[in-house]
Order: structure tokens, then sequence, then C-alpha cells
């Protein structure tokens, strides 16, 4: 069987990650989508194994000792991760996965998983940032060089991702991201195997 | 100016190439379509620069002789070829450009253009064709084997290309191909140089 894709939807923070995940939640149901483990106590409404795994302190730092998790990080007093099996399992059953996750935990997810398709979120209406950050003139100019150089940081990580996607509207975006998905499905190299095998069988 | 991209799209004979070019003619009325030059002369209702270039055989010889042809071939005692300019024009003018055209021809075009994104269009249903080939046994081994050979030789040309569609329904075959193409709008590789300018200029 066909092994699933990875797709990480990443960016800096702000870029609305969460939002166009929710969207394609809606759209697109044929995508499974990655659940984080935590120790943060559920609240109203949200269920084991569809929101988060919900995990003890002990657990969770079980699930790091014994490399169960892909990335993790802690706010706040608790803990975050994303846990492999989980991942691996889906895209063993052939099914394509999606991992929304921030910028370094993607760098993270990208050494186990190299094939993963990297696709970074840019901010809405990238051709006006300049006008948003250079402003009404009001910042100082230390506020401006500050916040450039944070631009600049977050922006000069695209290098590592396969593909930029700029979030101007969700929708679009969305649609970006599941032609890219349709897109890696027809890649030659993903197919050529399977055509190699076949032409040998009816040989 | 972003630069447009080139699409070729090609395959064996009788994939159904000239099917799907003419659909998404229908459906993507944003995507400029390469116009063939050729030494026929125009049957009732073909326009010169929309349907062809019609063009005398001195014509078309002196633009074989000014490499101003991507590819040319000659059928029936009539030349038909792919003039470079209209291409190289459309794609300076930002304009995303379809090229459908037979296997050999693509390949040319390869050599001018390793840029392009080369689409392959497989057989419909190529799980059956296995099938299809050894058939309802009535074909002499002979038959079977020279399908066979033929079968192998066309599909083994993928792997001169960047994708392969399965031309399995003509809607869901243009809807790869757009997809293909939204896809590499967003390659990293192409928004980066862009996204570099933008901020240096900021800076």
């Amino acid at each position: 069987m066909e092994k699933g894709l990875l797709i990480v939807l990443s960016g800096p923070s702000g870029v609305g990650k969460g939002t166009v995940c929710s969207a394609l939640r809606k759209r697109a149901t044929d995508l499974t989508y990655s659940i984080s483990v935590t120790t943060r106590k559920p609240r109203e409404g949200e269920v084991e194994g569809v929101n988060y795994f919900f995990r003890s302190r002990e657990q969770f730092e079980e699930m790091i000792r014994k490399g169960e998790l892909l990335e993790y990080a802690e706010y706040v007093g608790n803990y975050y991760g994303t846990p492999a099996n989980f991942v691996q399992q889906s895209l063993e059953a052939g099914k394509d996965v999606l991992l929304e996750i921030e910028v370094q935990g993607a760098l993270k997810v990208k050494e186990r998983f190299p094939d993963g398709i990297f696709v970074f979120l840019t901010p809405p209406s990238i051709s006006e940032l300049r006008n948003r950050i250079v402003g009404r003139g009001t910042e100082s100019k230390d506020t401006i060089d500050k916040r450039m150089d944070t631009a600049v940081e977050e922006l000069s990580l695209i290098k590592h991702y396969d593909y930029a996607v700029e979030n101007d509207q969700i929708d679009a975006a969305c649609e970006r991201i599941l032609s890219i998905i349709v897109a890696e499905h027809c890649r030659k190299e993903r197919v050529l195997p399977y055509l190699t095998k076949w032409i040998e069988e009816v040989r």
C-alpha cells in the first residue's frame, strides 16, 4: 500500500496556522490531523484522542525518555508534544497526516521525517507587511528595527521548507495547501515505484 | 515581475493529451496555450494565431535554420512546430503557458526549458492496463509481447518528467494538473527570491 504523506503546516506566530488548520478540518475530511499529547487538564467538552491525548506529568516524561515524541515543549507549566506513534501508524495505513506546529517544533519533526512536506504559512499580504512595519511613522526607530529583525528572522526559516503559502485569505490558503497535497501525490518519484513494480509483474 | 511557468503536458499516444488539453482550455482560461506553427493550409474556421500560425514551407524552414522552433516534426508532408518566441514572451509577461506535445517533442523542449514543469499523462486505469493488454486471450503471444514492449517503452519515459497524472477521468486529470500549477507557484524556490528582495528593500 502507498504510504500517506506527512504535511507539516508551520509559520511565524500570529500568521494564522490554527485558523487555517481549523478551516481545513471542516473542508478536508479525508485528511488525518495529528493529535497532540498534553499534561494540562481537559477543558469542558474536550475529548481524549480527539482534541488531545491527556497524560500525567510522569507519563509524559516517560514518553520523552522513550523517544516517543517527535517534539515537545513546556508552556505555562504544562507539557505539549507530538506523539510519533500516531503519525507513523496513520502514514503506514496510507493516510495523509496534517501536523500544525510552531517553527521550532517543525524543524525537530523534519529530523525524523525528512520526507515530510513542509509548508510555511507566510503573513497575509506580505507585499504590504513593509507598510505595516514602517507603519504610520508613530513608532520609534528602535521599535521598527526590532520588528524588522523578528520578521526577517521568522521569514528566513522558509529556507527549511518546501512550500510557502501566503495566508491572504483563509479559503485561498486552504485551497493552496490542498493543491500541494494533490500535486505531491502526482510526483514522479512517488508514482515510479508502483509503475515499475506493475511493469515487472506484467512482463 | 514573476515569470510564468511552462507546463509541458505529454504522454504516450492515445492517452488523451488532446482531450485533456481541450477540457483545460474551457476551464482554465487564465492559462496561455502554446500555439503551433504549421505549413498545412488552414481548415474552415481556423484562425491565424488562434488555432495555428500558418506559414509557407520556405518560412518554416527559415525558422528551423534560425533556431526559432523549440521542436518540429513532419507529418504527411507538412511541418508542425512550436515557436520559441511565443512561449518565451508569454513566460516573460508572467503568464503560465501550457504546451501539449508528444513525448519526443517534450524531451526537445526540456533541453531549452529545463525549468519547465513536465507532466506525464498515464493511461486511464493503469491498474487495469495489464488486463487490457493480456486481454481476452484472443491475441497471439507475439502481439501481446509487442504491445507490452511499446507500453513499457512509453511508460519508461516518465523518468524524464516531474509529475505523473493518471487520466482516469478527464475532470479529475484536469484537477490534478491545475493543482500542480498552484503548488508549483508555492514552491519555496520560487517565492524565496521575491521574499529576499523584499526583505532587503525594507531594511
